[in-house]
């Protein structure tokens, strides 16, 4: 049974490592993937982004555990989010909520049964002292139910919307990733509905003709705008880095007009 | 068999995965945890720590394999320190001295014996030539005793006590976190031999009031102390940074007043 | 069967992790190594040496995964390079060229069979939507010929060659690692021609007498220059970064002089 890892515990410390040791403690034949744990500390929303756009990469049954958590110890439950086929396990502060199955879950429990706890653990580290070990019996078969008490609803974070207009999306940079491309919350289905008709891009001042389908489309050091891996529009720069070329960040807006 | 990785090698180069590679190439079973490879160059009291509160959430036979080695292919000496059920396999530095089963092993021996050493080695880097084959020898059964000589000690590194007064302790800070939480060396025994009473915690001249037991106690950016999952005393900010907050890094004093 | 990663990705997203999802779906037997993903962004010739230096390390049949892609979605082929008991995957950007074994592989294949590439894949990420599959693929049993149609060439990019004298190399600087010791393109066989003679080698002003076999061999904060562990002269500072010391990178020219 496969258990993938997210966090923004970052690649310094042995935190990942001490939650693989209890995973590995319980059940011996987890396959631990690491999803990343490169997220900004305590950004809930880059998590949740992140789950949203994997998860379906994964074959059914995988346990999603996700440790952005600012709020540990305190009044926020620790939670297990199941649907589609997927289990998602972690803090109830909307870090699991994007993915789609977490729309329309088949059941949400409170991690409240501590029988499936680390033993003598404390209120600093629930990776360790409980997502880890609930995770771990989840891939060798306990029930959701076992786990701890039903929740009728869990926390849930916003996706901010394009305003779609006429001849024109405005939307927003919702992600940078490590090339420094800029991801947007406006969906390929969004542009789509504009064709056949010519789109120009707009972000902080620069302007982008047309719609690219790979990188290399255009010259070296130059933007360009395209649909990406997570299906977004993400403006870009072939061989170098929009974030700088663009001095570009999250919430900055990006316009789409057709003409 | 679970064999983990510590190391000062990065995630730039390949040098982990090439471990991995003569690991598989010997034992295609092992299940190979990486603990981390971000510790500062050369920096092997930062790995003795990491080491010492990560080993016991691995499961018994577990083989440790931490690679910051500055003194390779010198008189140091390969070693492997078995005890409590677990291997330490790395330099004799220091790096494994700190795991508590290190203080009283069942056996120290000199990794002398190169029918389990990678054919053709050099002198600059034992951990792809000698600790990894080790490992993965230690991993399929071979005993320590087929793996070298016997030794009667092996070196120590010191972990710097803290200072307890009547009415005070005075520590340091021994590790910062990568999200700039400032680990000190006064554990929670130190602490609760002062209860019930209040408790005030000094650094770089900033003063914080009382012992939380989460971050989200105190307000998003203020200050707080607590007991952190290594169960010593940490300075920390709400979903920030104390060591930039407060400018204090390794060795600088933590003094906890009673009153 | 075990496949290795190597990419540009970094560690700060999920491409990597959604790769593993992809590879764990069609075959969740792989055993997933992780070369390095911290290569510089589309540094081709970097994964190149990497893979170079790293792939004889593995056992025969494992399958090396390259993305380094600034090319993706173009007119450059994703193919398969198969010899010496190793399969690479990757782009035909010259990624894959300066493993030994692709000096004479047995077999090039472009990978035109979409029946083993991700259903509905882009044109943005190969690595997720051919080589993934791929890769899972052929570590399932599945034969070279199968995924494509056979290729007479494919792209290589040339190894700067050192110019050899009679009593001088010159030579220039290949790679730096995480610890900024200086990698060279001078083997050592360049260097043993020259037995017995004393060697000084000279970079960006500075001069260092002899060649050593460690690093502890000077004092801290000395530069020396060895044969490390590529097989390669490298420049280094014992407990130190020598490229900051001589403020030196890659293309920087290393002169050996006997005498």
């Amino acid at each position: 049974m496969i258990i993938t890892l997210t966090s923004d515990f970052g690649y310094k410390d042995a935190f990942v490592g001490i939650m693989k040791g209890v995973i590995v403690g319980i059940n011996p034949q987890a396959h631990i993937v690491d999803l990343s744990h490169g997220i900004p500390p305590q950004d809930i929303m880059a998590a949740a982004l992140l789950l949203r756009h994997s998860v379906k990469y994964f074959p059914p049954g995988t346990v999603h555990v996700a440790v952005v958590d600012p709020g540990v110890g305190s009044a926020r439950l620790p939670i297990l989010v199941a649907g589609g086929g997927q289990y998602l396990v972690g803090p109830d502060n909307g870090v699991l909520s994007l993915v789609a199955a977490a729309e329309a879950p088949d059941c949400v429990v409170h991690l409240s049964n501590d029988a499936y706890h680390l033993p003598g653990g404390g209120k600093t580290f629930h990776g360790r002292d409980v997502f880890a070990p609930v995770a771990a019996h989840l891939s060798l078969g306990v029930a959701p139910a076992a786990l701890g008490s039903p929740l009728d609803s869990f926390e849930r974070i916003t996706w901010p919307a394009p305003q779609l207009g006429d001849k024109r999306v405005r939307g927003e940079i919702v992600y940078v990733d490590g090339f420094g491309n800029l991801f947007t919350n406006i969906a390929a289905a969004d542009l789509r509905r504009f064709a056949p008709h010519e789109l120009t891009f707009n972000c902080r001042g620069r302007s982008i003709g047309g719609l690219a389908d790979h990188y290399a489309l255009v010259p070296t050091g130059s933007l360009l705008a395209l649909v990406n891996s997570w299906g977004v529009l993400e403006i870009a720069v072939n061989n170098g880095n929009a974030q700088t070329v663009c001095g570009a960040g999250i919430g900055d807006v990006v316009e789409v007009i057709a003409s």
